[in-house]
């Protein structure tokens, strides 16, 4: 797995930020707590964690058309902030967090490979430092945060089962799969999927084994991160 | 599981075309053959097979809105035709195909759980019955289609690992999985999803056994309707 | 005229529909109640009738694109589905109804020309099935649909009056109507259109007799569908 | 019928225009020439004509939100253009125009009804002064326009048959109808519709009679406007 | 300076308009007053002035797309449109104007540049017509209008300062600059800018005398318009 | 003045990259060369320089909705870069660019006033690092960027002229200007405008005056950092 630092605090004004970089690839996430909840929930008492996802420009080897100047987003940004959004959903006791929202913005500032799942990972330590700063205002009582949720990529590349695959690897290999995780070793999403290629079930046993090796590393560094 | 039946030959303009029923969930298959590709593969040789999905405005139990009359896909559909068609080339030996594309329409009549899957299910029908069609007409000579491909939905419900969810197990469910296999028992997709809970691996087992099963009954109907 | 038939009760959810298929010209028609109304007429205890219209998108000869991809409805669209709409209002009395909105969705499943007209004349059996609903309901205790409402397709083609084109008859025909009556004989909507050509009185007089004996017919056919 | 007023040339770069005046209804006309054709005619050596029709957001009672700014056309006007265009088509020998096209602007300045007839009557103008540019650069050989098109409205309004109606009369009309008629007596189209009414065809004769009058006056005016 | 001339009065629909003719340049520009404000002053009882602009497809040399057409209005539009709000209001007494908006339309007829600096001195005399009918209707007690705002264009083209650009001018220039000012010599808004050049403080000293010179000029013959 | 700096090489993909930061205002911007232009230019010999601006939704004190997911860029976006672009082509001698675009992306990572101001001026710094990369790998000869490009905001709060605004004053202020100068003191663009205020010619020379003394130290920051 390529080196992880989790940088908190990158921004003044959101409730809670971080930097995550997995290598290169480096995303900022950002928390904001809002008192309104989607309709869909409103007077239930619960509360309400989404995402949002987006590449800047330039992110990428080559430049991509800006997503606003199109006029919207594309298919697999929709798609992934949804998984980002359902991740961290996961992970929360949503009548202890009480009727408000928490939005999880995640753009990714520099692209090699698993951006989606370094947002997963950043996108909790940002939650997470918003949710103390509800604790210490006392506008939450018990931790909502059951456990902390991280993800990470797995593949297979030339024949090979890999962990945390870059760019030119996730590019070339046949099977690809995101798997999200909680601290406990529950899972929450898992996504495995082959591009003119299959697999067996042995061969998602042992990505498997990789992804709990990989998201134990990567707990180890939010704890310390929101510590 | 519910019963399966799938009729072919439903519209007269499609080169390949069926309703696929499984239970109460109907969707209407159709597969377009186009000369031209798209263009990042223009001149490779190489064939493409593209999905595009969507529901009748009534086909689920309160009316959605057009998505046509709103102005975009929806999120939920942008994901469905991405699945559907990455799920499709899984099965296809592109290089057989030839410089062509095949587009799957995948609408949805009536809706009761399992709709992705019964598109990817169906889907394949309609490819198939498309390709049979160049063949015959000599435009393909190595039959481009390796195995068929199918999929199913699993999911915990109650506590219990059910195959074939219907919509009000599918919207209880606390786990909810997809699984596109390959008639050779080969896996191309999976997809296990927790929204407000979590599973082990244990319990992904269950489910990928119960997948397995399911699979294999639809593969036999897939047979039979493009015998 | 080509030959008609109105299958009933195809979909579980809407409270009222209908597969109706003119020659290969087959829509399917469903009509949802609402307790809104649009604002314009909000408080003011009178009724509303809508529709809309799609295409399936290989419900043609050649695929068309998807206009929920696309991202806008194109004009024809628009044209039709206020078309169908303002043709069954006619028939309705909006006081006898109450504050409440039927939505007629017509979703072309196969076109052989006349999709318009077909859509207007199963558009109001599936309202009629959905009114009858809110009248064995208690919900509505005179009946508000006054007379049938049907439509036929008449035109010049080849210097002949022909009744009810088929889309290669459409495709070559000088001059093209649409004509909107009620059983009772009365006129709700005429249409007449030349592209390329121009029409006298009476060829007009001839197109309206051959039209009033197409919608007896196909108003008998409803009669049957919703007895 | 209201007074009619067609002023030309009101514009110095539109290859010709007019401002025509029905009364209290305004309605700018200009007439763009292109070298090019859409796709669908390219090479065919054939001639296109088509209009585009707007309304200035304060040319009514109270204001309406710019077309521009909400970001699409509505289905009023995408349906009154496409009327215009086609009616306009009706008048025309597209052989002997040759390829290229000619695009006719209808801008509403101020309404008081009639709007759409009165863009009919004034393109036509801006047509004309248009062809007559191109016959006397010697670009076109033979007057491609087989006769003057120009169009009126009429509606029972108060059970009376009622020619040219204003708004207020409009508003409240139970049938009403649009007649383009070309100079020679021919019909092009004949829209009559009825909302929340019906109409017999003697109804429909009597319409008739009156807009044949109606037309006749504004051939005049269009004879005299192009001297 | 070319001559100007504004005639006020020009629809019958609005609460203030006026047709200005700068040269060749002509606009039409509308005022309506309507009850609501935007959100963000609702019950803080001051008023709100904002504009809105478009330019008909054949105002100007060659055709432009229609912007509602296009589906957008494109980023000219809009820099015009917000310029045009702000500058009437830094000449309005928003207290004095009571909790109401009015909107300021400005659709250019014929255009041969200064389109925008037309839109502001028409916008004006729109606006002073609308608010005298409120003091009339004595909605308003004190004339909430402080001091004429007008505004004019200078540049520097072949090396001179010029005042009031035509479009060949226009287009030409290296150096091209907006003066809005108000009738007592206070500025408003001053924007200069350098397309593919510079310029210096003295050159912009001369272009601000002329623009003085030239808005005392606008003031007077919108003192006359609407008097 | 706040503090500047400027951090260059922040982003491994850009062709030129730099993160500047104005007291708390924080913007990185990235510079893309392709080997295309305009289609109003190509076949010129001419280079062109263009610039896209967006700020993260978290980087405003309360969150902003996500451009790409509103799906349009709002009016003042469009008009900042849109002066972005203006500002940085009156720096470059477009003959010696050669025939290829440099594309600069402005994307606010943290708000605190005066975003435009620092986009220009980190954007330069991209351009030129740009720019010399392609000077070291011989594609252009001669330096094509004449002197640089800087900008400063400065208006007129609490009566006092200030240089370089923070948010609270920028929000506050009743006279607000943009300059931007090149390094040898000749401007490119000069923006003053008033919101519910107005200014004399001396207060714009004072505010002139304070800009030339700012933007003579941001010159001094962009050396360095690109030396």
């Amino acid at each position: 797995m390529r080196s992880v630092s989790i940088e908190t605090g990158v921004t003044k004004h959101a409730e809670g930020s971080c930097l995550i970089r997995m290598g290169d690839t480096h995303v900022l996430c950002t928390a904001t707590i809002e008192d309104r909840v989607p309709p869909f929930i409103k007077g239930s008492g619960l509360g309400w964690v989404t995402a949002e996802y987006g590449m800047l420009p330039r992110s990428t080897t080559s430049r991509m058309r800006r997503e606003a100047a199109v006029g919207k987003q594309g298919g697999r940004t929709v798609e992934i902030q949804r998984l980002i959004g359902r991740s961290l959903r996961a992970g929360v006791d949503r009548v202890a967090m009480g009727e408000r929202q928490i939005t999880i913005d995640c753009d990714v500032i520099q692209a090699d490979g698993g951006t989606r799942c370094a947002s997963i990972t950043g996108g909790w330590v940002a939650l997470k430092l918003a949710v103390k700063k509800l604790i210490k205002a006392r506008e939450i009582v018990t931790d909502p945060l059951i456990s902390p949720v991280a993800a990470v990529s797995c593949g297979i590349y030339a024949g090979q089962p890999v962990l945390d695959l870059d760019y030119p690897e996730d590019s070339e290999a046949g099977v690809d799969g995101n798997f999200v995780l909680r601290g406990d070793g529950q899972m929450i999403e898992l996504q495995m999927s082959a591009e003119g290629s299959v697999f067996s079930r042995a061969q998602m046993g042992q990505l498997l084994d990789l992804a709990e090796k990989g998201v134990a590393e990567l707990v180890e560094a939010q704890m310390k991160a929101v510590a």
